[in-house]
């Protein structure tokens, strides 16, 4: 048994899910767009949701849902190609598929979970969600390939499914988490609690077969957004779809509330999110570089964020990291625009392990070696504010010719 | 005579300054990059700078050189090719070069005012701008060639000089305005007044044969400013180097106290630097389209510029323009995510004269032809928040390919 905090080698299906992923003529194409997870004897849950003020149809259909069930979740709807997001209809159909898919699961409506991601503003074809409920239902496995199919399913710009998962062992108990995302573009996530607790869009499932509370899995999953998903960029546009959402079947024995058992979770659940945080950072629309940015010696938490996000949203820093050029000034020119009072004579500035900039000026350092260093496909930047102790770490990427094509003929 | 608010559509030079530019090897290329203008007689000046927390030694020495002088410039010395930031001897060499072009011209050195364009962080070669001092004295002369060649010298990215004129009579007298502005990218400018009042960067100089006191001219440029250069964006990144400088010579002999001098100034004030905003969005890093953004109904006129920022820094918006698609789902998540409190139910949105979203939701419209109106090298876009009755007028671009191909490559 690995550590609690490394992820399996092998992706692992914990007890009490059955996926699956089918075609269902949403998206352009006849790619895979409808997926469901189902918990045949229920799952207790907790979610996140977008703070953007603009939000789709089923992250308030779904979030109604959470609270009126009390945070009880037997299945879940995926489409991908339509966020069902400012449309007539949205609410409307929105709670019509989830309404036939109790029907057919012989669950009661506000059970099930709704999510959508894709084009916003387009009304969503749910006559062909309703026909294709018969075969989703079909398709239903508790493999890998079902949960293949799932994360295939929810995919829009993705090139990848996204999938991490931890096994670990407590007292006598064992306990499976898993892990299943997308992201691609519009990927900068603010998430918040819902009640109980796009366009490419961040869509994360976990699901685990602990014993828990909803309001046990709130917590942690709050805990563990705020160090993982509430800490990426890839373009600085915030999704009206975004959803992260953890469900816990209790088939495993597992209570959460067993000694050392909370513990165990929380550092298996942020292995996870961590791990498909990185995914989808790596795999965002046109990304050819992973960048580790780390903000030092801050004055606040909140201000280290602040910071962070402006030189992960600056499309002069991101594009010289495309070119591999260490122009530190565009990241000089970001913090000093993020509206945070910093001292410009305490700055510093690392490429890699070189520093590039020591009190706010240019230092002596290898130019060649700061070129190669931002070449590779996963580099650090630092950044000291020499104002204080609070620290900000992020994951963002470059900005690439292939990001600006993709998003010029999404829909065109 | 046109009236006051209508362009030149000669480009006038008002009497009392002399114009050079040259070339003294800053720049890769032995393209212009020195530029001088004097007033043999002197000026008063007004001034704007940047809000960037980081802020290159030109405009720190520029704005100390306003206050010890009163607001009084002898000349303006303008190199491109290096921003002259956040490196160890940047005001000592800016000081330096004042003081020498000052002990050439007569004057005293706080009567210098001096500007820097393009790369941040690396030492000014401030030997080649002194040892070049003599030919650029020698090169002034108060012609229009002259004149485009400070306009051609202050140029970074621009592919093309930027001016903009006014003449108008008052009363008895006639004035004359000229603005002379360089852009291209990291243009978002937030600019604030002085006490008195890069890499690519906004500078602008604005010149006059009115006769005004600095305390006038700032209050007119500061009005100018706010409804025209802190309403444009290229790329949402703030420059470390912006500055708008406005000097009056008096040589003309209108008085900005005379009856109804003001009124004229401020309307001829406000045609130049609107025609130079426009030019400089228009000749932005790879723009192919310049949009006209127009945030009505909003609670405030803090939150409709806020609104306006956020739709015209989101760089799906931007890719969308691109490829000219009319994905106004895209404007509807870049305001849901400005941080103001909209009413989704309430926006409206229209692309040139067609309504395509009505409360919050799509309407019926003609695909065909909003793709036509994207299409068009200028358009409109309009935002309705229904809210209140505020309104922001900003101008921006598209983001394309080639404004990433160029900044992936502007060092290496």
């Amino acid at each position: 048994m690995r550590s609690p905090t490394s992820l399996s080698r092998r992706i692992l299906v914990p007890p009490g899910f059955r996926f699956a992923g089918i075609a269902a003529g949403i998206k352009a194409g006849a790619g895979l767009d409808l997926g469901l997870v189902e918990a045949p004897q229920g799952a207790t849950a907790a979610a996140l949701f977008t703070s953007n003020r603009i939000r789709a149809a089923p992250l308030q259909v779904g979030e109604e849902h959470l609270e009126s069930s009390g945070g009880r979740v037997r299945a879940v709807i995926v489409n991908s190609g339509n966020a069902n997001c400012s449309t007539r209809t949205g609410r409307r159909v929105c709670q019509l598929i989830c309404e036939r898919l109790a029907k057919r699961l012989g669950a009661i409506p506000r059970q099930v979970f709704p999510s959508s991601t894709g084009v916003i503003g387009v009304e969503l074809p749910a006559g062909r969600i309703l026909q294709a409920l018969p075969r989703l239902l079909e398709a239903r496995g508790d493999g890998l390939a079902s949960v293949q199919h799932f994360a295939r399913a929810i995919m829009t710009t993705d090139t990848r499914p996204k999938l991490a998962a931890v096994r670990f062992r407590c007292g006598k108990g064992t306990a499976t988490l898993l892990g299943v995302a997308k992201g691609a573009g519009m990927i900068h996530p603010r998430l918040r609690p819902s009640g109980y607790g796009g366009q490419a869009t961040m869509l994360v499932y976990l699901f685990s077969d602990v014993v828990a509370t909803p309001a046990q899995l709130q917590r942690h999953l709050h805990a563990a957004a705020a160090r993982t998903f509430n800490c990426i960029s890839v373009d600085g546009d915030t999704s009206t779809n975004d959803t992260v959402l953890l469900l816990a079947s209790g088939t495993g024995g597992l209570r959460l509330g067993a000694s050392g058992a909370e513990q165990h979770f929380a550092a298996a659940l942020e292995a996870v999110c961590s791990s498909l945080a990185e995914q989808i950072v790596a795999d965002g629309e046109g990304v050819r570089h992973v960048v580790r940015l780390r903000v030092e010696g801050a004055g606040s938490e909140a201000e280290a964020e602040r910071v962070a996000r402006a030189i992960a949203r600056s499309p002069l820093v991101k594009t010289a990291w495309a070119g591999g050029d260490p122009n530190w000034g565009r990241i000089l020119a970001a913090i000093g625009a993020s509206g945070v009072p910093v001292d410009p004579e305490r700055i510093e500035v690392f490429l890699g392990k070189q520093q590039v900039c020591r009190r706010g000026a240019a230092c002596r350092f290898d130019e060649w070696e700061a070129h190669r260093c931002l070449r590779r496909p996963r580099f650090d930047v630092k950044v000291r504010l020499g104002q204080g102790r609070a620290v900000a770490t992020f994951l963002t990427c470059d900005l690439t010719t292939d990001y600006v094509r993709l998003n010029t003929h999404y829909r065109s």
